[in-house]
């Protein structure tokens, strides 16, 4: 059996091509002792796999040249020499671009294929569903009746942010690319109104979408949506930076926030999360969120690319605000 | 009795020039009802008077085009219409660049000559150490054994952050520009390490000045500093934004920190502080600031500049970074 992977060839300068990655077929190994086997069913694309491309220090370590690219993912065990794991398992690991993995049994854990499709743990009940939550609850701290703005809202963190303040009983504007994405939001996920990046200007709508001003903006894109939401900001607001997508791909410096004063001005705070310090509360948050999505009030939606083969390719929609829910690589097992 | 006065007679594009005051001698005025007649004789000249000369929204009003310019100051009460106050009374109040000043009561309070000189009043007993107290010790929450950075640390508020940081146990680096000022902070008030900006490149010195890292970062100049310290932060780190006065003169877009996803990375925190929120405890920080000063433990020095003709040009040290101290302006009484 053969496992077809993705390994990173070179670091990429700016957006990332098909030369900062090569595709092999290597022997499939056998797992030793505590270790599984896996077949890789779903693989999560994440904006920050960019990150983890270059060479610098960051929350998490570089992915080193010649290794085979980092991602979440899900899949099924095929071979166990741990107990506490049997073939036919559905689990949830950092198991990598590829149609197999072995690894330790450090770090996985088992996912219930009967509660929710098995891509819905690389969404809403994964990583990015946990980001919106503890991003959104423990640094934004929204209050009912306050305003929430969040930026690449019909994204994997985005559209939980929105829910999930609209839960909290906040007014919730969101800010996507496209039509068809804004009606999704406003439509299907109860925001009380969207900006369309796209084809508005972001200052001037978010004054009329904010009367009251913004509490909370979460923040999943930089640039100049930050520079905006930073004018519209009320005092005491709470703004959480959670990734800056329009910048990951730059090839000069990062455009830092201009209107940085106005968090002077309004005695406001900007806070940078990571997911991972919450990992203990993961547990009480995955079941609180469930409990939501049984009542119909958390909707999920993942954005679902067939074969690994496409996986350069796939991974640039994020940059390009092509995907439209949670993007997720299905491995195509023959 | 003349009334000499510095009045706002153009907005500045920039820095301001000659061409943005007027001088003008006017009447002096009865005080009416509930008001006080006060002759100035210090004023304070602070780097936020650059903010109230533009004509756009902040935490407090502009100035108006033909109105004295504000500015905080002491001086003597010459006739009172209110039982609270007396002739000869000296008081603190926003008496605007002016000899005289006729205002209401409301908003002034008396200050004890006996305790301290005048001037002190308007810097370490004054705003600027109300500033440095509260930004340092309710935003930047330093613990014992943590690494503080301040800029402007020779300035009237930086030289008080550094020395209540101290007194807190911490290890306390100053940026300040030029030897002079550098040499005060570290033989006359015990910062630990200095780096002189107009001579080092921030950068690397803060590498060897911080050996674990910065905790928590006052700034008060932004622009390249704030984005150096931002590379040097730890984990959980607090940015105080107290002012960015490299940025205050800009005729282009205030210089944004590009380094900002460090927070993110390091799960840290930026937040803006303005002093007249904690007017409520001014009392109580004046008193330890008091006690500290008697046992020697936190020093003031203010750079007293004679002549309120002296007004355009001596606003502009405190943008050239040519003050050592707390910037006052003396108003001579013939």
């Amino acid at each position: 059996m053969k496992n077809k992977q993705w390994l990173l060839a070179a670091r990429p300068q700016g957006e990332p091509t098909r030369d900062n990655w090569q595709y092999t077929e290597t022997e499939l190994a056998e797992p030793g002792a505590g270790e599984v086997q896996v077949k890789v069913e779903y693989i999560s694309l994440d904006p920050a796999m960019r990150g983890w491309m270059n060479d610098s220090k960051s929350y998490i370590e570089p992915v080193q040249i010649g290794e085979v690219m980092r991602a979440g993912a899900v899949g099924e065990v095929i071979k166990s020499n741990d107990d506490n794991f049997s073939a036919g398992d559905k689990v949830y690991g950092n198991f990598g671009v590829q149609s197999y993995a072995v690894c330790s049994t450090k770090g996985i854990h088992k996912v219930d294929p009967s509660l929710a499709p098995l891509e819905r743990y690389l969404g809403v009940l994964g990583m990015p569903g946990m980001t919106a939550y503890f991003g959104l609850l423990k640094t934004g701290l929204p209050k009912a009746g306050e305003t929430v703005v969040v930026s690449g809202a019909a994204g994997a963190v985005g559209s939980v942010v929105g829910q999930v303040a609209k839960i909290k009983g906040c007014r919730v504007v969101g800010i996507a690319g496209g039509q068809e994405k804004c009606k999704y939001l406003t439509e299907q996920l109860g925001f009380d109104a969207v900006i369309d990046y796209k084809n508005e200007d972001v200052k001037k709508a978010l004054r009329s979408a904010c009367p009251q001003g913004v509490d909370v903006y979460f923040d999943n894109v930089g640039g100049e949506i930050l520079d905006a939401v930073l004018t519209a900001i009320n005092l005491h607001a709470r703004i959480v930076i959670c990734g800056a997508i329009s910048q990951y791909n730059n090839t000069t410096a990062v455009k830092g926030p201009s209107n940085y004063l106005s968090l002077l001005v309004n005695r406001a705070r900007m806070e940078g999360i990571v997911v991972f310090d919450n990992a203990p509360h993961y547990g009480e948050a995955a079941q609180e969120m469930a409990g939501w999505i049984a009542q119909g009030k958390l909707k999920a939606k993942e954005h679902v690319v067939a074969g690994l083969e496409t996986f350069p390719d796939t991974l640039m929609m994020l940059f390009k605000g092509e995907n439209f829910g949670k993007l997720v690589m299905q491995v195509e097992h023959g």
